[in-house]
């Protein structure tokens, strides 16, 4: 997959930098754990700093110093989990910021102006993620919706997306001039329903998106539900345009997946349950709160070759959580992006392996 | 100055890692840096995670994973400030811990078995840092105290300061076998009255310490006080042994102090103020908060070569500031110390060229 800001090989994980930063990591440091991409928040970004500061600093990459691909969600997961704040009508959604309870409007139109102004290399179109669980009238109904919005965001970003604030010089030495503009994806919706589900890609294909996410799940239904909707959806996409399923998952989910056919993924819980002293290992999960590490030399995990447990003992980790050290979570945080990024490339070798005519 | 964990050159601005972390830098940043040493707490690893259990992981040094020298206070200071917790008898302080309320006793021996249990580099001798104002009674009577308790810390250091839990294999490779223990320090206290830290100071070189800390400033005197003290002090210690005044200070403090004979500062300054977004910088203080720097697109200081200015703009650095970032502390931090560790560096090459004999 070929990108304005670089090339990402698939399939890929993308830690999540909501405010314009992977949390406690810096830059330099995300870019020797390999991270190809990151996800951005828009909905985030538009209350703070504002998508038009970021566009008069030349957008999100030079803004944050990150000079590799960044994909931005639509805003519309977030706005949808602002339950209480907002309106939803046919024009687009109203709703309150959770900073200081002002009123704001999103449509998809906005939503295209603020990611173009934001300068992502994959922008998301503007969908209703539907809530779980939902009646089948209810969730068809909302992905009419989504499906008027995916037009109307196509419409609009095909029309504006020239207005990037980069120009040839930020971006990568690449092959065609169209490599210039974003990518606009499209996103299949549909609540728990297959055949929801199916006629949601089947529009999204006739639309013509250069890639396919598959949004709407990990929103509190059972496991083994999200698989079958996976498992179901993604033959209905092309082959041959990334897959991304949004908002997933745990370590051995994303291999799964990944198995499945999917190129793309992205979530909080790698950074997030880092925060919270949960370590990923080849192991299993480690609490490094828990007490029966505090006298433990080994490192988090000793088949991970990252920059921490090259360094660090259980033992010490524990004692920077026991302590409430800003450290813990720069340590925590590296080690489990390392191991969820080199649990990809694992698996992309594997499959390069494989089916070398991949 | 050679210590068993590396040389170290001086004058040399210690940053202050209290509980066995410099506050949101990982050690191989804190390396990049070129921190030479660092200063740990005595008070707070003695409570969390305790110096026993640091000896049996080998001590701070393999505990942390750094791997150049270590100075730790003596737990006095620490001590001394919980005013509403302590009991000071010739024995020693009884006092209540910050963290759980829980009853300790800390004296002179006790104190050298702790820093040697934590394996330091440098060892600082038990003493009652002084209050400021006292009246001359009360600080002849805290010096005679503080005198007797530096023979106390010195005979029972000299008597266990074998007791390391690092070994030949820890150390660089020295040149004579004594290298492989660490130092006892002693601290010149005295109050503001000339005459005492005269005497103070005359014991101690009596004592035959290899290093002088002059202790006791930066506890809320003005500022020309603090200059006076040491500037009539340091003349009093020998040359050939490094002189170390404990707890200063600002950018233009330690440079004042070192070009006066200073050869070793420690503050929680550079670190503490990053955390509430002050910077220091060629062109002075920064309150990188403001919103003066919201679209900045300038490194927070042109003059600075560090990896933060290298890379980051102020509007960056204000934006995370503003959003709670947990990168804002470890960007912040990491700048800070460069600017400190810099301006020792270029005042050592300075003196290097204007006096080469020395």
């Amino acid at each position: 997959m070929t990108l304005p800001h670089g090339a990402v090989e698939t399939p890929v994980f993308m830690p999540v930098g909501t405010v314009a930063s992977v949390k406690a990591v810096p830059q330099h440091l995300l870019e020797e754990l390999n991270a190809q991409i990151i996800l951005s928040n828009t909905y985030h970004l538009y209350l703070r700093p504002g998508h038009e500061l970021i566009r008069r600093m030349g957008g999100l990459h030079r803004f944050m110093s990150w000079h590799r691909p960044v994909l931005t969600d639509s805003g519309g997961f977030q706005v949808f989990s602002l339950n209480e704040l907002r309106k939803v009508t046919e024009e687009g959604v109203e709703f309150r910021s959770h900073l200081d309870g002002g009123l704001h409007f999103f449509s998809p139109e906005h939503s295209m102006d603020v990611q173009i102004g934001l300068g992502s290399d994959i922008v998301m179109a503007f969908d209703e993620c539907t809530e779980y669980p939902a009646e089948y009238t209810r969730a068809r109904k909302s992905l009419d919706l989504t499906l008027r919005w995916a037009e109307r965001s196509k419409r609009h970003f095909d029309a504006h997306k020239h207005e990037v604030p980069w120009g040839a010089e930020d971006i990568s030495p690449g092959p065609a001039p169209c490599d210039l503009r974003p990518s606009l994806f499209g996103i299949v919706q549909g609540g728990m329903y297959q055949d929801l589900r199916r006629e949601a890609a089947e529009r999204l294909v006739e639309m013509d998106f250069p890639g396919y996410a598959i949004g709407g799940l990990s929103v509190g239904e059972p496991r083994e539900l999200t698989r079958e909707i996976i498992a179901e959806t993604l033959p209905l996409l092309p082959k041959d345009k990334p897959r991304y399923v949004m908002g997933v998952g745990y370590p051995d989910e994303i291999v799964e997946y990944a198995e499945m056919g999917v190129d793309m993924m992205d979530c909080v819980l790698p950074t997030r349950a880092a925060r919270h002293g949960l370590l990923f290992t080849s192991e299993g999960r480690l609490n490094i709160k828990n007490r029966r590490f505090a006298e433990d030399q080994n490192p988090p995990d000793p088949e991970c070759q990252c920059m921490v447990c090259g360094r660090y003992s259980r033992a010490y980790l524990r004692h920077l959580m026991a302590s409430q050290e800003p450290l813990a979570a720069v340590l925590n945080t590296l080690h489990n992006l390392a191991f969820y990024l080199d649990t990809m490339r694992r698996l992309r070798e594997r499959l390069e392996t494989t089916s070398p005519s991949k």
